[in-house]
């Protein structure tokens, strides 16, 4: 039997650590959402994410909140190599997930989720929040539309002075932003086709915490991610360059992020087969555009995103397989990493995607006991 | 018999183009040379950069300029291409020689220029411009008198939308200026260990429009160079990092071209064999100091290096073999780009280096007859 | 008899606009206050705010609040307005206060408040936000240890295109976030002594939307102030010119917030009476300095200052006659504005601050029943 | 007789000091004068401008260069107590003029220069550059297209750590440039009604060295210029604020000097009389444009206007006139300072303006003997 729409979706945040306040907030602010419980090991930390004048239950034990049967849906924010084990309880109990990204610790893992998600009729949704802020979104419009044309290059920069993880090094950790990122504004059929990777470690930390991600794209693209844990100044700056305009995302200037621009070059080609050889360049330099954005915090449109795809019974737009692809091209970075930074090839994970796209969800309220 | 230092040195400049009428000013503008010709083969414009009241001669003949016996020395300023052929005239003219980078299309033309340089003691002297910037100069001391510490990465960037040069693909155009900057600062014992790169030709110049370069440093540490000829927008950010301090370098920020931040990271180390997974880390945040800079037109200062060189008869800071070593590292970068990025070993041109320096250079006004 | 310290202060907050929401946020996460009730005219609005799982009390009427004996201090955030009225309404029911900017619409009613609060031995605090900032604070300290010297002139801009207010003018509006800030920050004895103002109204709004605001300072020196409604960028950026170093603030730059340089200028004066008209100057261009900051939210703060004071029985560092300070300055603007911009005097306040600052404050949880 | 336009123009630089060296650079570039003579008190300087290899004449004496026949116009660019004489002596020569700023030191004297000029039918330009910067004469043309609609409000802020000057004060120094833009920009009819001064010199300079000038437009628009020489920092930017759109012009950003802004505020008037009161307003927030410009440098085109008014007989665009206004201004901000900084009148100078551009000048080579 269906749930109405009018009743809120009750839900229960596990991490109380970093990310999770923003999840508890955001649940708290949706309406479509009932947030029940802030599950954390550590019960005091729990307490305090949610304030003095809360209902929200605390607790240290995930089994006491998929007891709960008004809990439908999980939000997953524990360290990265709790992921696996706790999303696959959730999912067996019946839960449909949320999870920070990255997915998983490895391709294995990630698998054994989206196959159990989609067996049993359940969103498995990745916190890509990037792909959810308006700039993003715009981004994605503006591929979409033509305006950029096809795109030539992709160019991230993600740095500062970060925590230097001991459980992932750089790239599993900040490449996700970027990877998903990808993924999401490029069009289908233009996935990666090869990936390369250098990275240092100077401080002897025990794995890379700089990074350098180089992407082939279908049709001689490049896209290129540097991401870096020691940087004293941040970036968060993206390129995108297509054939009809390139576009500069600068995330760090509220007051003009996207910037578009008009100007190009075209090579004018000549007849005859050293065309090449001989080339001839024009430059189309023209003005400067960068498009009004309403402002929104993405996590808000996350938070919906999932109640919606858990509603109407769908994939959420960052579905379980779009982390999976996030695993694949991280491992075979990693590859590369052995093998002094050469490209290594990158098989489709598009067969996956299908695979689950065709998937019939579970309708909400749908769940059997577990 | 020597000169005395009150007569100015006799000079040309061959090549009028881009490049040449900015050597033409400063050689005017400095005390110590007396430009005497510009040589282009196109006549009309040698005669535009030297205007219409002036007495510097010129020619569309570079053998002109050699028979004159008052030119003592030659800046070289053509295409690339060209570079070999006529430095090596004037070389065998006795001339000593100021080159536009990169110094020639191989290593094998290089290393011809710098042994006939060295064999005839004569001044081959490459204009490394950025070398002789205030900003650059001031890198270089902050790391020889300790404050950067041990160097643990240096990243550049160097993009714009650029001329499509149909001579040489955007590694040979750009990166020498990154190049010779990092061989300028580096300390001794500090030169690359190899070199991998990932290139792209997304709009079909012939060659690679997008780069990414990755050199390895002894230690452990990295260095990363970004060219590219399609961005619309200009960045010339170099970010070295060290041990103690971190420095950045924004070239188009004349109010604040160099930020030094205290701020770092350090690993506190634990005793036993798992002291690297358990990592703990400690953070220190400080305040940024960004140093006075006298600015300064750097290619006047190119301009009194290679006079005073020649003057003093020793080799020029920027000299043939830090040309050499460029050669050499663009050489196996397009290696690396063969072999799908693969890191390429460089063997060190330190060799080289002892040679020339211990090479006693004709003092000037020692020219025998060509 | 004393309240333990370990009780946390009972606290309503009045109006749920655009202010109160942070207002509630941030009594929730301080542990030393408790917030029992949210009061707005459109409860629907106090409802939103709190959200679904709270136990915060909401009510449309300020005399529901001010029966709940718990209740000891209120934060007052509606329109301008009514502000005295409000106030007065606490003040009277025993209850210290904390005001929104500016305290009232005149000084008359000002002074009505901050006699008001003194006679009933109550904690009167605006809520100055700036001057509870890391940024603020540190500039505060900079002037006290004598880092800036004497200060010579002090510049704000405020700008950005706001919401057209029809009950104040810009003057009113923007201004005393950067007066409030003045007096924080300059040493006493520094209050100005004249003030002028110069206004347009360009788009018929019916008072000034763009305001220019100067300030004659003792010794001297000058302050102005850029207030604008109807600028499509944001600025937010604040010079301090001292004697020996000048600070500018850019509160729209996280990473560097303020910079301090150690550049100057020295009048090297001669002996005679016409040392003046043939003066001599030598300038200092030093090294520039950002200061490392500790983010943290200036509300935040400002509630933790608001319950110490009532806490400590002594006035909050923006009291009452901070507030009232503004209220003179402004109406000295508004005086200076029918006067063709010419400057008007300003009497001094400080009798009304010493007398305030002798005033010995009731001690927490010592009221009497209203 | 006149001159066939093909024969270069005979012109003499008078000074060599900060601005002289930046004349003569661009007379010799453009292909239209004839650099003849570089005349200062200090030889050697004069020397040093044109450098070693140069025909150009040097001379101490103003005398020497009226003499020659060839020199049919002459560029001022010595101490602003000079100008005055000097300009009279070349026009009394039967010279074509060009002035630095500003014109003169008074209004009296600027009178004079401009009636001796329209008496002898000869060009007197003032050398306005910023009036020749692609960027200032793309916003006129957005003010005359209608692009901007009516004019709103001005701001320009012109500091920097500045030369302290003992002959003028920082109005009289660093305003003329602002004041020139505005008159150029502004369309016909605009012309400012009143100017407000208030000024400081906190470090004893004798005359202010901090200054905010308003100028009150025609309709209740105003024109606010700071100008400062004791700012550590250096800032360009204006704000032209229009009906339609709003435009932004930073100098300092060569990569985005133009921002315009779609973006806006429309007031929502009702019917009645209380319109005014309880206003409305309604917020267009719209894309922002960065409009292309061309670079060129700014002096290049002074001295190509300077050259084709006196081929074309007529006057130049920025004439003695305009330079006349710039004066009156600051006479007026003079005597503002000494009221308490209250707005005094302007009188238009429009009448002047229309005498002169009636004037018919004398064609070039048309020069009686002196």
């Amino acid at each position: 039997m269906e749930r109405t729409s009018v009743r809120p979706l009750g839900v229960a945040v596990i991490g109380a650590g970093y990310w999770g306040p923003n999840l508890v907030r955001n649940f708290l602010a949706f309406p479509g959402a009932d947030l029940r419980w802030v599950c954390d090991l550590d019960l005091d930390r729990a307490g305090r994410v949610i304030g003095r004048r809360s209902t929200v239950g605390t607790t240290d034990s995930l089994d006491e909140v998929l007891q709960d049967p008004e809990v439908e849906a999980v939000a997953v924010a524990t360290p990265v190599a709790t992921h696996a084990e706790i999303t696959l309880a959730c999912l067996d109990a019946g839960r449909h997930v949320l999870v920070e990204k990255p997915l998983a610790l490895s391709v294995a893992e990630g698998e054994k989720l989206v196959a159990r998600a989609a067996e049993l009729g359940l969103v498995l949704m990745c916190d890509h929040t990037y792909c959810f802020t308006p700039a993003v979104r715009r981004i994605r419009e503006l591929i979409r539309d033509g305006t950029l044309g096809d795109i030539r290059y992709f160019d991230s920069v993600r740095i500062n002075l970060g925590v230097i993880r001991d459980d992932i090094d750089v790239f599993w950790d900040l490449a996700p932003h970027d990877l998903s990122i990808l993924d999401f504004i490029l069009p289908e059929g233009c996935s990666p086709v090869a990936v390369a990777a250098q990275g240092a470690d100077p401080i002897g930390a025990g794995h890379p915490c700089v990074g350098y991600l180089t992407l082939l794209l279908p049709g001689g693209g490049i896209a290129h991610i540097h991401v870096n844990w020691l940087s004293p100044t941040k970036t968060r700056t993206t390129m995108v360059g297509g054939s009809r305009r390139i576009l500069v995302w600068d995330d760090l200037n509220p007051a003009q992020r996207l910037s578009l621009y008009d100007s190009g070059v075209e090579l004018n080609g000549r007849s005859g087969d050293d065309a090449r050889r001989d080339i001839l360049v024009s430059y189309r330099v023209g003005d400067m555009v960068a498009p009004a954005l309403v402002e929104r915090e993405a996590l808000g449109a996350v938070v919906e995103e999932f109640v919606s795809a858990i509603d109407e019974g769908r994939p959420a737009v960052t579905d379980g397989p779009s982390g999976l692809l996030i695993l694949k091209i991280l491992e075979a970075a990693s590859r590369s990493l052995t093998e002094r930074g050469a490209a290594v090839p990158l098989e489709t994970v598009e067969a996956a995607y299908l695979a689950i796209a065709s998937t019939r969800l579970r309708r909400r309220g749908a769940r059997e006991s577990s």
